[in-house]
Parts: structure tokens; sequence; C-alpha cells
């Protein structure tokens, strides 16, 4: 029905632009302008592939939810006629950004129990409520609750880790934002699954059923070295070689993870991933604050991805990751926030920004990561990491058109010297007006267009009170 | 004029109110309400004194400038009746946030050059432009720009240190907000003055002039044991000591400031301070990202201030403060954002977000720096630095009205366990709805009510054209 109504309304639209084309004064220039779906005029553009590169006053043309074309503004009003038109003049548009680690369902637990040591605040407060209210229907509006807040910062795809990633897909495709879906592999039974290899089945499943989803793509998600079996493991490198499909993974989170292994195992983690045969391009290791020199270089070679998640390394006191030397040893470094109950947000805004003053502090250099840097560990490389970057992480010409838009007129972006600076150091989330993921508007002037939040609030209401009882 | 208007508008409401209780059914009971200023009732309020107490359905009578009675909203609907009433259903009411060291005017600055090493940054960036353009016009309008974003995030009172502070102080005072005004020394020329003996006669001035003002008090602001003589920085303790003034000074930012003193004087900094009797409970040191255990249990038994700059030592490498240690000595540990040219902000929520978590890592303790402990560092703890705790820094009877509304209603801060917590680790800024100084109203709805935000973004405009240029 709704496409219908689209179609009907695009022959109007057509039917209405040609009539006015015909009384132009000018037919023969007219007459070459090209339909879009969106044309949005923009005072920046800062596309993150070319690195380094900020347009002024351009355009991106939208066709099918793509990215057809990128240029001056006086040349795309001569150009392209959009069936939607946009004039942003005092914002930059941004391919949208990626949290490439959350456990999105986590957020209805956000602030439930704070300043808390880590096994602490795993051992008595996030499992045992895990263990009562786990199910479908917490993680469906969990889930909701991060798809709405993270649309609402200007994230477009975010790389999961939970139980239920049906669930998860289901949500994401339901209100249009793009995720990849980690296929959970844990040593525990679960209301989800009951041992490895039925945890690996239903994952399986699930990529079977995603295998031609637009929005969803799949990675194993096996959930840390010490929760998951070498038997598991190997299982995990044979499928995701066979499948081509991320490994998506804590890793060396923490010293005491290190300390445990090298007692049980006489291995550090990342030497028994490493003889499992997981060091590869597959690989994405969620934190690595523990890393020894050998081991960036060991995992430079390998080719495999490091997900950076600042906010949460420093509120649970894990450590901090030499990301500076990890970019300089060529390692591609996403950034994530984690779940939101150990962060307490999925702000990829605040994340970008800590991620550039923290890492100038660990490497001792006020130049370490400069503004640049951290937009494009939050937008290109985590599209990298994901194995996504030929479809979306930067502004390119064929990439889906998953865009975001920041006014940046407000007092506290003024006075603007270089946008990427502004974005990076100064700006909120708050800031962001509106968000596409392939061409669909899902933000339009701050209000969501996909989700209904009153709805949502009563729902989150609701978890308030039963986790709280 | 505003006087007369405000005087024939009190006498109009109040005929009003008493002709309006003499038709009410039990007049007896109405006949007891006393008529205030402003009556607020909020679903929260977080006093910040005592500590860790919040009211639920909990109201603040207000009058003649001042907290007169803090009750609960039932209680306060039979015992006042507002000439103004507020009911803010979602929000928490807060003393206002108190940021203990910035440089407000430098705001004009803001991401001029980012990303550069501190000397770098100040010898061939900050300076050359700050004698170029400094002058009555760029503190005027720098910290107009300043003062309007601190309102709008919530601020209620700054610690400056800056040229002309008499402009400060007449800035801050016309637009209502509280200020403790830096009384500026340097070994350096200047627009402002010649020499420590000028620098000391004109701060001394400008003390005498605001000896009677509400809203502004002073601080002596030698810059730093690096560019202030002994001989001036002897005179300061002396007078300091006569006027009962803070010594609002730069210590311990950089590794390179403690070994430039060494070489010259074979001291560290902290030592020479000492030696010249400044080490004492006026002295507020900014900074100290270099501390060793010895140090701090001399600074802790003198009685002096911290004032923590995280986002500014992150982003110019300066180092890590340990506040926890400080703060488990008995240090009185406040906050500041620094200047907005190296922050780049002058967001005092993202600072107490900051303090939280870079402290819980620096101490390698997840559960340091709680964030009731953050949101006193951000308000009683700055107000105990300046000397100003008798007057605001909490929310108790009998103290000024500096006070703000913070709606926790958004996605962002939901679902909602504690609202301390939400407020540090979730809340942004821009959740901020209204801010009183001394009773007055200076953010309604979130629009300032002093400052007219088109005129000063034009002067901000020419400013970004003259500074680029």
């Amino acid at each position: 029905m709704r496409v219908l109504q689209r179609s009907l309304y695009q022959l109007w639209l057509l039917y209405h632009l040609k009539n006015s084309r015909a009384i132009e004064a000018d037919p023969k220039k007219q007459e070459q302008l090209m339909i879009v779906d969106n044309l949005i005029h923009a005072r920046w553009i800062i596309p993150v592939e070319p690195e380094s590169v900020t347009y002024e006053h351009y355009s991106l043309a939208i066709e099918d939810g793509r990215i057809i074309d990128l240029l001056p503004t006086g040349l795309a009003k001569q150009k392209y006629q959009g069936m939607i038109t946009e004039n942003l003049e005092n914002h930059a548009l941004l391919p949208g950004l990626i949290n490439c680690h959350t456990h999105a369902a986590m957020t209805l637990m956000r602030g439930i129990a704070d300043d808390l040591p880590l096994m602490d605040w795993l051992q008595n407060h996030i499992w045992p409520l895990e263990q009562k209210w786990m199910g479908e229907a917490f993680v469906k509006d969990g889930t909701d609750l991060a798809i709405a807040e993270m649309i609402r910062g200007g994230t477009t795809c975010f790389n999961d880790m939970y139980f239920f990633p049906d669930i998860i897909s289901q949500q994401a495709v339901q209100h249009g934002i793009r995720a990849s879906v980690g296929l959970i592999v844990i040593d525990f039974p679960s209301v989800w699954a009951q041992n490895g290899a039925e945890y690996i089945a239903k994952g399986l499943a699930l990529h079977d059923q995603l295998r031609h989803s637009d929005l969803c793509s799949t990675a194993f998600a096996p959930h840390a070295p010490y929760t998951v079996s070498d038997e598991s493991l190997q299982k995990i490198r044979i499928l995701a070689d066979e499948l081509e499909l991320p490994i998506h993974i804590h890793v060396h989170e923490t010293l005491h993870e290190i300390e445990q292994s090298q007692a049980l195992t006489g291995q550090r983690p990342l030497q028994r991933l490493h003889e499992l045969g997981l060091l590869n391009p597959l690989l994405i290791a969620v934190h690595m604050t523990q890393l020894s020199d050998d081991e960036i270089s060991l995992f430079a070679e390998s080719g495999a991805h490091i997900v950076h998640c600042p906010e949460s390394n420093l509120k649970l006191a894990s450590g901090f990751c030499p990301v500076a030397k990890c970019l300089a040893a060529g390692i591609n470094v996403a950034l994530g926030t984690d779940g939101a109950a150990s962060n307490n947000d999925l702000d990829m805004f605040g994340e970008m920004r800590t991620a550039a003053l923290l890492g100038k502090a660990v490497a001792g250099d006020a130049s370490a990561i400069p503004a640049m840097t951290a937009l494009r560990m939050a937008t290109i490389n985590g599209a990298r990491a994901l194995g996504l970057d030929s479809f979306c992480g930067s502004l390119s010409i064929g990439k889906a058109a998953d865009v975001i838009a920041i006014d940046l007129a407000p007092l506290e972006t003024q006075p603007l010297y270089c946008p990427v600076s502004q974005i990076v150091y100064a700006a909120s989330r708050q800031q962001v007006t509106d968000v596409w993921v392939a061409g669909k508007r899902l933000l339009k002037q701050r209000q969501l267009t996909t989700i209904n939040i009153d709805d949502l609030k009563v729902k989150i209401a609701e978890w308030q009170q039963r986790l709280s009882s």
C-alpha cells in the first residue's frame, strides 16, 4: 500500500515537474534536468573519503537509496531536480556514524548499577537481571530504545552482540537502520540457546534468513576468549572463512582477563586466538586495552581490526587502548560505545571526542588522533571492520545514502574556523537534525519518522518498573 | 522604569491573590499562604548538601533572590503562593554549576588551532592572535559568547582569568551571571598593564570597585609560577591575606613546567609556592597533573584547593591529575573547563562526566569518583574553592537561588533508576531548560533572557572574519 502511494506521488510529481518545465524561459536547458529522489544542498559536505576534504556549498544527489552525485551546488541546480529538495544552509553533511560495538537491548539497564567494579557489576547486577528478564520482549523493546537513541544521535549502522539476534535484525529492518547482527556464541545456557552447538546452529539459520537483506548483515559474535571454548572458536573460524563473515569478540578488555588466561592456559588470550587461526582480516577485536608492542606488530600483520570503546574502558576502569600506536602500526581502529549499561549512552559524537582527547593523553602527544582521524574511526574504519566499506562509511558516489546533517549554527559551535574540528570537539549529537539510511529519511528536523516515541516511552517505563522491582 | 513596572505588577498580583482568596472555601487555611517571588515544584530536587540526598516531588520557595524554603510539594502548596509558579514534572533541580577555571573571552578562538602540542599552539597561534587583537572589544564580545554558552549549559558562576577583568565583571553583571573575576598578573606587558606592579594596582582598583557587587567577587590571578616573579607572588600573598582574596593560578600543568622550574630554580613549582607562603586555604591551584604522594600530603595539610580540568589536560596531552588520591587525602577538588580554545567548550556536564570516567581509569578502580562526587566537584567544591560556599554551591535555605532545571524525560536519559547517575553519565547540557541566578531567570525554556542571541552571532561572525584573516 505504501509502495503504491509512493508510486502515485512520484507520478504526480513527475507530471507536475514536466508541466512546470514546459513554461520555463529556457526549455532546452531545463529539459536537461535529471529528476532524482533527493537533492540535498548543504553548506559543507565532509565525505571522509577522500580524507581531509571539506567541500563548501556542495550538494548530494540520491536515487534509489544510493549517492549518484556529489558536486558544487551551482552545478547541482543546473543538473538535477529533486523529488524532495533540502537546503541546509548552516549544516554539514557527513556519512552516518557507525557504532562498531554495542549491546543494544542493554539500554534498558542504563544507570541501574553504576560506579561498581566490573565483576561486581556483572555478577551481582547485570547477569541476575538478564537471567530474570531476558526474552524476546526485553530484546525487542531495549533494541527499539537503542535504535531511537542512535538515530537521534546520527548513528546509521550498529554492530551488535546480544541474545535473540533474530529480534535485533527484525527491529533494525522495521525502523530502517543498518545493522551488523551478531550471531552470539557463549558457553553458558540462556533462553536463546543451550550450548555452543545450538548457538552456532541458530546463528547460521539467522544468517541464511538475512542473506538477501539490504539492511542487515551478520557477524559471528563469540562473547570473549574466556567464555567460549577452543572447540566453538575453531568451528566459528571454519564457518567464518567459508561464509566470509566477520568474527566480533571482546579481547584483552582487562588485565584480569589476561592474568586469568595465563593461569588457566599459560597463554595470553591474543596468542590463543592466533593459534586457533582467528587472527586474520575477519577478526573484530573489541577493547584491546592490554597490548604489548609485539602484540601490536602481530595484530597489524594479521590485518585484523580493533574496536576502541574509550568511555566504557574508562567507566569500568579497564585500561587504556594505545590507539595512536595501533594506528601508526597500520591497524584499522574503529569506534564503539559498548552497551548503554556501561557507558551510559550510545553517543558516537561523545565517543569520537573522548577517543581524540584520550588518545592524545595516552600517547603523550597533543597532535595524536586529530579530529579527522576520530571522524574516520567513527565512519570508514567502522565500515571496513564490518566488511561494509563498499556500501557505506563515506559519502562516495555509488555507496548507499547513509547520510547525516548536523547544524553548526548554534552558539556552541561558533565561531567556526574548521567544521571537522567543531564537529569532533564542540558539537553535540543534539545538533544532528536529519538522518537518512539507504536514502530513507529516519530523522526529519529532529523527529523520528519510523518510531513512535510516545509508545516507546510507555514501554520503557514498564521495563523500568519491572527491572527495579 | 523596570523597577516601577515590577512593583505595579506585584501590587496588582497581591490584590488579585487577596481577592481570589476571599472566595475560597476555607479562607482560614488560605490566609496562611505566604506569597513568594518564585515557587518551583519539581519531580526531583538534588540539593548537593546534605550529600547523597535526592528529594522527589519537592519544591523550592525563592524570595528576594534567596532560597527561603525547600519542602515536599504537598506542603509547599499549603504554605506558599508564588508570584511566579513553575511545575517541572519531568525535571530535576540542581544548584547551578560552577566553572572554576576558564578564560571566557578565548571562546572567540574556539577551534582555531587544534591538534597541536601546547607550546606550538600557544607560541605560534594563540599568543600572536592575542597580541594582534587583544582589547576591550575582544574581551567584551568573547566574554558575552562564553556567558551565553555557560548559561545555556547550566553554569551559574565562573572563575575567570584574562585581560581586562573590568570588562569581564561588567558583562557578567549585565547578563546576570555570578563571576569570580581574576585580577590577572603576568610578567609580560600587555594592553591591559605593563608590568607586575601595574597589573596588581589595576587589579586592586577593580577589587575596590566590585567590593559591594552582589554578583562579582574577585581573586588574584597570577598566571603561573613560570610567568610571575617571586616579587609579584610575595606582594600578592600579602595582599591576599589582608583582603582574604583567593589566589587563582595554573600549577603543575605539564611535566615540562616542572623540568623547566627545576633547571632554573632547583625547585618544583609547588615547593617554590610553598616557600613563598602561598600554600594556604586561599590558594586555587589549577591542573595539578604532576603530583608526588608527598606533594599530595603537603597540599592536603595546607587546606589549598585544586581545580581539575580533565578535558583540557587530555586535549593538550598535559597528563592525568590523580583526583581519587587527592580526594582521599582530603583535598577540596573543584572542576573547570579551561578556555574554549583548549577544550573546546564550556560544558560543565561534559566535564563532570569526563572527570568521573577518567578518575576511575586513572585510579584503576571503577568505584572511584562516583556520580555524586563529580556533581559535588562541579558545585559545592567549586563554591568552597572560591570562598563562596556560604552564598552558593548547594540548594540550601538562606543561600542565593542559583538553580538549574534539567529535563530528564528525553529518551537519552530513560529508563531512569537514579537521577544523579543519569545527570552525570547520560544527560547533556541541552537538557537544561531553565537557569536562575540570585533568583533571576536567565534561561527560560531554553531561551536566554538577558542576551540577544542574534546580535551576538553577528558580532561573533565579525570576529571570525578578523581572526582568520
